[in-house]
């Protein structure tokens, strides 16, 4: 979408994010720095009321536990109800039994209009073999635009698989988006802040790989830009500059 | 008071938050920064040793569960027993009926020192219409003095109504106070951080109203006076002057 | 251990960290800066596979709760079963009755390799009169090496005493590390990182002690390099320092 940033920044859509306990403060900094409206909430009692006021809704699986994983069944049932675009994170859901379990039930109970995930997790979801390194990527050697088309058709959601190029497809259209860096391994969260901020996207437009694709290119572009600086410099320069970006600026930096 | 900034760096108070799950270190930071000790918990098990050697509490809304609920009135039954300041941060208050049924059920078992909200939130706990947008002040054309006046009357607490010009009034007495700057609004939790900073004035000085006017008047100067910064760097610019802040500085600044 | 730094940052061990909810960002971010690869849970359904894949595991006290005592429980059992090291955060142990009780009991059912806390958290685990001041250390007249060793003796395990000088001891060792810095006080947190830090260093080194040394060595002058830096700034240059330092430097700045 060409105005995609400027539409954010004048909508200031609300995303809610049923968050991990670490990085809940990047999410919500990095939606309210592009100018999209963070809500959290931990309880089943207030999802339909939050689902209702939001345009979006991220699920994240960082830190799942069993009351959590109530509040997000509560959660997608009520964006199934006002049909609001949903995104998930499957946080390492091929690191333990536990959270494979519980991805595969969510994704069989429910539809996601995105899943956004590195390597290790999508092919996970995909079913193809690969060896986890905790909440990292960890290694296989599966074609990685084929695990993520596989993943695509399987789900029917649009797959954002992160890596040094990103890969974003709806297993017809595919992406393929250089503008990684290794700066944002740099500092953690920057996949959980992607997977919200994606969110934010899908709340002003319909075609949700396109979203997708301004996501992912609006939040790559804004982390290299800053990729000379240090780590503990670099998160605060992308934030600066999740602020400042225009969609003409964006296309300048492509 | 005259030295209230002296007084919290010497005597280092600390102040109990029963914290959200968004932006704990930044309130704990925010705390530390400006010389109290900060102190968090989850359980009612622990309130009353905690609340006992605490000289205040903050209560924050903003993920609020049922089992912090437990937790929340365990503090106020200890901040009862033991005498202690207590302030509420009301976090979207009106967004969802079951944060609203929890904070008129609160505020009818126990009395707050200070309430500290958005216009959206105190217009809530005062009875008055008001639009919500999510955890932001959103809409409504009530007159903002009037709406702090009402519910402080209607609470018997101190209440701080945060905006571009703060307002804090105990129902008879109340102050104006013009510090506030947009650049709150680019970091997330400032409003939290406020609340419990007020805790750490209410532990040193037995005029609530005063304390919250040298409360906001402290923490709202600390931003403005690095409001030139970009959003990353801003908020390590309000640490740095609550770190450094004087009494005399401040009354240079105002 | 002459290639400590080196060996991480090639390996990667995974430290998990039963943290607490003020401060996981910071330490995953500690971990993530040095090299190692963080993880952390809230679920006890997780802790056989998440323990079984980590090189150590990290138990902070933080912001204990009953739900999250059952997490650790989890953990420290799948630690006995696949032999992994762990280190003890007893955060404010002396402050309430319910942490006591849980400090007191974890001990009794489990053996940790290392201990990391202040000087009132060491005290009231070695049993010696100490007057807590919240999650500072508080005030009393032990001898703090006394104190260290009796504790190390009481509980079989390496203890760290973090303070002005930091005192690493296995009860029959004893270093003084004299790197620490007032800079640490100016951000909370620094503790846990540190806690988990450890494990990094353990995952790599079967000398307990040996690790424990390095690690309390790598933080503290990684911290204290920057100590020019004012509180908000401080921070990131303890991350940059732990991202950028090597074997070679850290031998240099002793």
């Amino acid at each position: 979408m060409q105005n995609a940033i400027a539409t954010i920044k004048e909508t200031n859509p609300i995303v809610l994010t049923v968050a991990n306990n670490v990085t809940p403060a990047d999410v919500a900094n990095g939606l309210n720095a592009l100018g999209a409206s963070p809500m959290m909430s931990q309880t089943p009692e207030e999802a339909d009321d939050m689902v209702n006021i939001a345009q979006a809704a991220a699920i994240n699986l960082g830190t799942l536990n069993p009351h959590q994983r109530g509040e997000m069944e509560a959660v997608m049932e009520a964006a199934k109800k006002y049909h609001k675009p949903t995104v998930l994170d499957p946080v390492a859901c091929g690191a333990t039994m536990y959270r494979l379990r519980v991805v595969t039930e969510l994704l069989h109970q429910y539809h996601f209009t995105v899943i956004r995930g590195n390597a290790g997790e999508i092919a996970t979801l995909a079913g193809v073999e690969w060896q986890s390194h905790g909440i990292d990527a960890g290694e296989g050697n599966a074609d990685l635009e084929k695990v993520a088309r596989l993943a695509a058709e399987k789900l029917g959601s649009v797959i954002v698989l992160s890596g040094e190029v990103d890969i974003v497809t709806d297993s017809t259209r595919l992406a393929r988006l250089p503008y990684g860096s290794p700066a944002f391994k740099t500092h953690v969260g920057t996949g959980d802040m992607l997977s919200s901020l994606i969110g934010a996207f899908l709340a002003t437009n319909d075609d949700a790989f396109d979203a997708a694709v301004d996501a992912v290119t609006t939040f790559t572009l804004c982390g290299q830009a800053v990729e000379d600086q240090r780590p503990g410099n670099w998160y605060p320069g992308l934030l600066n500059n999740l602020d400042a970006v225009t969609d003409q600026q964006l296309a300048a930096w492509q």
